[in-house]
């Protein structure tokens, strides 16, 4: 822990990015391609479609950051995305039920081997929050799926802003009536955590390198001057003293 | 359960009111203005401070619901409920900080004995959440304290609105990505119950005969055609077979 971080007021609340950093969201949304598919005898590259779902998240969260379009939450903009991924693969055998259900995959992400350990400690000690562009119900059925013990569910939905908006941050520490300084965001991507900063919340890389599979080339380490770097969660209660 | 409910749609989410159905308010508010008092040499009857106290509670929250003032959360209103009754008892002994304090005795409140062991019960098997009108950093300071593992908090702040008024109920619903038929709301008050009722909600009455204190006259019992009508947290679970 660094002289400036033990001279500041004393940490409360560590919030987490959750695509990537709590929960595995390539295979899992792969494998319910692949389920879904399989069905109707259609056979797909299913990774490939679930980095080319993925690949439509920040263009589809840029539209209601720029304004263009008002604040909706994730799951509208996930149903969108699929839609067009469905075209764009020449997919039209899904009935709109099976659509639905498909869009809820990202409801249903496998957490990373050390999440749950990690968060049983960090709990014990400290608040421990989802900090995710997901909205609440997604983020809640993953919880109850994946066993998260989160104490609250912020973000997106409760700050009406996407990440890395300043407000997302911002209006998360609020929330829990804490200024930033007594917030931590914990994320496996340099970008979030460096927004997190501008905002004054203190920050946790935590290393995913196979987020993006075998072959990831962004965000394989920490590239800022973070006040945490960890393996995993479990390196981090243990640096938290949890 | 009655026929009419075992043909609905199944229930998802067993939302809770908080204050008085799921902690004893009164008991621990008074402990806390008599300890604050106590380092000042001031006696007062702490009992009769927790029921004033509590008294500011609708009417400050009528002037958000009738649209005279915004949106604000509740540790704002008991604050300023707070100064009145300090002012009512001519207590004038208290530092700022210290009435800084004393306005979190709302986060500290003690939970019934059976609140946690029913909740814990009613959580594995659906969604369990605060569905209140205290603020988020008062209901999971309240949670992180007593235990209680919520799975999300909704209620005014996510809704923006104060119950009574259906936005509060429907917006908790919404947040969930569930429709007013697949939530319960589980509460010690009629009045409560039967706003959540009007919204399509399904409604659960846990007597709690003492919340007022040994002569309590409101509320005693059920007197509204409810979904369920529970003696506790424990016997609600038993009767949604978890």
């Amino acid at each position: 822990m660094s002289e400036s971080i033990s001279a500041q007021v004393p940490l409360r609340a560590v919030l987490f990015d959750v695509f990537g950093t709590v929960v595995d969201w390539r295979s899992s949304v792969a494998r319910e391609v692949q389920a879904a598919l399989a069905s109707h005898s259609v056979s797909v590259d299913s990774e490939a479609f679930a980095d080319r779902w993925r690949a439509l998240y920040q263009p589809a969260m840029s539209r209601v950051r720029s304004g263009e379009i008002d604040f909706v939450p994730l799951d509208k903009l996930h149903r969108e995305n699929l839609d067009q991924v469905l075209a764009e693969f020449s997919i039209d055998h899904l009935s709109e039920s099976e659509k639905v259900q498909l869009n809820l995959a990202w409801h249903r992400l496998d957490a990373w081997p050390d999440a749950v350990a990690g968060l049983e400690r960090l709990k014990s000690r400290y608040i421990i929050g989802a900090l995710s562009n997901g909205n609440i119900a997604l983020i809640v059925n993953m919880a109850k799926q994946a066993r998260l013990p989160w104490d609250v569910v912020l973000g997106a939905e409760v700050a009406r802003a996407y990440k890395p908006q300043p407000q997302a941050y911002l209006g998360s520490a609020q929330a829990l009536g804490l200024t930033p300084g007594e917030c931590t965001l914990v994320a496996a991507h340099n970008d979030d955590l460096k927004a997190a900063a501008q905002c004054g919340f203190r920050t946790a890389f935590v290393e995913r390198p196979f987020e993006h599979g075998p072959d990831q080339k962004s965000d394989r380490t920490a590239d800022g001057d973070y006040d945490y770097v960890a393996l995993d969660f479990v390196d981090l209660a243990d640096q938290l003293r949890c």
